[in-house]
């Protein structure tokens, strides 16, 4: 699985740390996937144990790989993602953070709706019905659906064929989450409408029809944030 | 300036490292600013600096500390944000990558330099003006530009009032010198004039005029990147 690194002007752990990237890139290993131990590894790849150490403390450090106490080192689910890799966090004032999201949403995702409509292929279409069966279960059943939801919209950023936009939209949608606390009790209703008309614009390959009903969504959600904060 | 942590639900490390954290957002700490040290922290603390440590390499590997070898704990330049922060180092095919940013930034930012122009304040648009001289200075000098574009159009992300942009911004661009090896000698001059008329839209609140240069400006990009992968 692991070639011999040869040393040259990188320093080898930084030379293995490339190395175990590119086979996750190539998808020789997947998220979720154990790595060999340090033993092996180290045997492997001609090193000593403490490059192999080194090497994996730096992918940990960027979200690459995980260590499991007690039972190995695994490819993280959400490889290279940390939890808020915009540093979201440093922005005090999360109320107009909420609106500024909203934003941003509304520059990419009505243009990814579109996209998605004229890309998406049948085997995407049929996998973004089941995503937003998935969210209208939750919803139905009063159950939290944000898990769902940014599923849904991920699988609509994948049908875009654009490579970045899945994964920036996971980015955004989670921060939404993380920082800002809209119950969304009137939009649940609003939520699984929306989902809908996208589903049948992408199925009829509805450019306009898709984007329309994104917008539409995003202000009523805009409105629903601006009602909160002035109340 | 630290406060003594309490034991409650979370863990020690935890608790210090959002403490740290709020003082970074906060301002009460800047980027560049030199933390005091393991001693002094754990004592300020109450806590081991068993936990100090650990609540420093959890701040590292969210890029919001870094350990300079024999000087001590600094705040990160760009807090939070790491190198490649949505891992686009996993997409393989890095020509049609350039496209997809490409595809992105004219998602965002024709849209960011209206906000500009309509919410910009005069001391930005000075700002503003010095960084395209910065561009336009090393451009003439043959030297390479890249660092001083990134400011221009975070400076303009600045201007359009949107918290999150500023953030986006650099993580695209970055990505754009990261990934791809545009040789943009042909959009040199076409950086320049791009730049400038920007810069003259904002000054004039001229919003469609601010968005048009920058589309303008992308869709060029965007014919080089494909002449390129053509040949």
């Amino acid at each position: 699985m692991l070639k011999s690194v040869h040393p040259n002007q990188k320093r080898l752990p930084e030379l293995v740390s490339e190395q175990i990237k590119e086979l996750i890139a190539k998808g020789n290993l997947k998220a979720g996937d154990k790595l060999p131990n340090e033993f092996e590894m180290a045997e492997q790849l001609q090193v000593g144990r403490g490059t192999i150490r080194e090497a994996v403390k730096i992918l940990v450090s960027q979200n690459v790989l995980e260590i499991k106490r007690g039972n190995g080192t695994f490819v993280c689910e959400r490889t290279g993602l940390a939890d808020d890799p915009l540093g979201l966090w440093m922005i005090e004032d999360k109320q107009k953070l909420a609106l500024d999201l909203c934003e941003v949403r509304m520059m990419i995702e009505p243009e990814i709706a579109e996209l998605a409509a004229e890309r998406g292929t049948k085997d995407e279409i049929a996998s973004l019905k089941n995503a937003g069966y998935a969210v209208e279960e939750k919803i139905r059943s009063g159950e939290d659906h944000s898990a769902e939801d940014i599923n849904f919209h991920e699988a609509l950023a994948k049908m875009s064929k654009n490579q970045v936009v899945p994964k920036l939209i996971p980015v955004i949608q989670s921060a939404v989450n993380l920082f800002v606390k809209v119950t969304d009790s009137v939009l649940r209703e609003e939520t699984i409408e929306t989902h809908n008309k996208i589903i049948r614009a992408v199925e009829d390959g509805d450019g306009a029809g898709a984007k329309a009903a994104l917008e539409d969504h995003l202000k009523l959600n805009k409105e629903e944030i601006q009602r909160l904060i002035s109340r």
